[in-house]
């Protein structure tokens, strides 16, 4: 809340959390911006933004340059960065898993996601490389469960999805995406209309603690489900940059959807 | 047009308004845009953009520095600028009302909005509201009628829209807004696909002159319809800003859609 | 492939064409855009933008200076431009065709769009158009086959289609294009729902060399099809700007979408 409002709207009364959050997550998408762009959102939106992930392997096709300038920006302002999972599982694929790590530390990344979207590897195997990202110095490891290709996706249980959570987390992820990937349309906790499947998240949060969950939520109808399910301060990525504005006066009850719930009537 | 093109196109001969308009608005919707976004809507569209409202309440969550130096903008290009009703409706339930008006007009915002999409007031109180602003000196107060909740908004009888936008003109109101929020879906005159439910539209245009209307279309097939019904010189409004040129051409006859309608044959 | 990548992934051993590309093409809309807009996606996708569409009439009405500015900026990094047709197809309408071929040279469009979305002309008519354009120095010419109003679009044979394929190219044309508007909604290759109607893609190709088509796919469903059906070199319209990068690692195998298809395994 900037100062011109603060003596109309006590909006610090509302128990929304500040940076650096560890909680009430607001994870962007960054799905290839330039620099005007970046500044952009940087300038309108970084109070509220708390993690960066440059969607998955679109910075490896750019300059190294823009990239360079991006995370400085990004860094500057308090918001950590990540690389998409995908570009580390392209480079498991290819069998340069080691390398790759070590020059996503290199670059100048702060936080790492790991995920198992397209390839097949161990529950083992991604213990290790949660362990190893760790080791590097990552300050904070995201791990992804879900997999990118719908009917695949389709296929995995909600039990063993919970089993994965619980082994990431026991393995030293700080906090658990569910994948729905930048759509959000017919993939996890979302049908084909993107509507929220209920029994899905209800399920997950009988048993594991929501403040280690992120819920990727790109689409408005989703933000609105989570915060009125979980709060304020439910953890969100997959945020279209241009969005995150939208989004934080929804969780703080400034726009129609949240209004009468959060804003304290006189 | 531009001068380049004023030999081959002679589109002065088409019946389109020109700066300031009364009739024939293209009313923008900022949902928190920062500053090079909005230096490039000025730059490529500011002659077809007669208000932007910054969308509900963003603006109260940004820096008032990047607040002022937009209204500057804005205004330097002959737009007029407003808050969305929300901010204000928020001020209303924490009863901050007269503050509140206060602070918009200190701030610079040279329109304002009054609608009651959350808020439960009488149509007295709406009546000495919109009395109130015009006494500050806003040089247009837009009412808005509908509800924000779909639920609630469905449940609103066409015959009482009329009776309160007549109720709003005769206070004082310059125009009246038809609530569609940002999406334009399932809501006001727009059905769950989007779609225009024209008994709606007509059943308020057969009371009401068009000209104080500024109908809420978001989607382009909106805006087709509704420019197709009423001609180039229909008010629209929450026109996002990337659309406004989309919006223009379409109003003059030069995309596809309206080209043999509006387009002069030789 | 920027060069802190090469080492690990060897994408240049994907069969993938560099610019000056003769396939392969992606041809983006420009549907009005600032300056600050058009330098960001220059910036940060350049070399992955062949083609550059100012989407139907929309520059007309833009300032004289931007598209000047605008047309520089696209050239000196190696992307062609044109006008979309509906600007020409409005000169035919009020009989000014010459002046307005000329006029499009004389601005500096190094490429032409030659459509008959809207305008009634004959084959003929059309063949005469693009050895004018041709003559004229322009250095690429794409037409455009089917109608822009979708009842219009849905009668249009496909035979008929193939045949005046056929003649463009005959006539000279260096590409046709497949309508499919911005939207890429209900029209020529998609249906309602924006899926893409495969006997009518599969009867054009088994006539016509694909590589001299531009199948304009704006949404990712769309591009996903053709890249998976007909590889990383198909040509690409209606692309949206932001959308350049998402395309780009969709058809090298860096999105999961494609990953396992196109990423050699070691």
């Amino acid at each position: 809340m900037t100062n011109h409002n603060k003596q109309i709207f006590k909006l610090s009364e509302i128990n929304r959390t500040q940076k650096p959050r560890i909680e009430g997550i607001t994870a962007i998408i960054d799905t290839g911006q330039g620099l005007p762009t970046t500044k952009d959102v940087i300038e309108s939106a970084a109070n509220y933004i708390d993690y960066c992930k440059f969607g998955w392997a679109t910075w490896l096709i750019q300059p190294k340059n823009l990239l360079k300038k991006k995370l400085k920006l990004y860094h500057s302002h308090r918001i950590k960065t990540l690389s998409g999972g995908s570009a580390l599982e392209a480079a498991i694929i290819i069998g340069k898993t080691e390398a790759f790590l070590e020059t996503l530390k290199t670059l100048g990344f702060t936080a790492i996601e790991i995920s198992t979207g397209v390839v097949n590897i161990s529950s083992q195997e991604k213990s290790e490389l949660i362990k190893k990202a760790k080791q590097l110095g990552f300050q904070t490891v995201i791990t992804e469960v879900g997999r990118k290709i719908k009917t695949e996706d389709a296929q995995l249980k909600i039990s063993d999805r919970i089993k994965q959570i619980q082994t990431d987390l026991d393995s030293g992820a700080d906090y658990v995406t569910i994948e729905a990937r930048e759509s959000g349309i017919g993939i996890g906790p979302y049908d084909e209309e993107g509507k929220v499947k209920e029994p899905f998240i209800e399920e997950i949060v009988a048993k594991i603690p929501s403040q280690k969950i992120i819920w990727e939520a790109p689409l408005k109808s989703q933000q609105l489900w989570l915060i009125t399910r979980f709060g304020p301060n439910v953890n969100l990525g997959n945020i279209r940059p241009t969005d995150v504005i939208p989004l934080e006066t929804l969780r703080i009850g400034l726009r129609g959807d949240t209004m009468t719930k959060f804003l304290a009537k006189k």
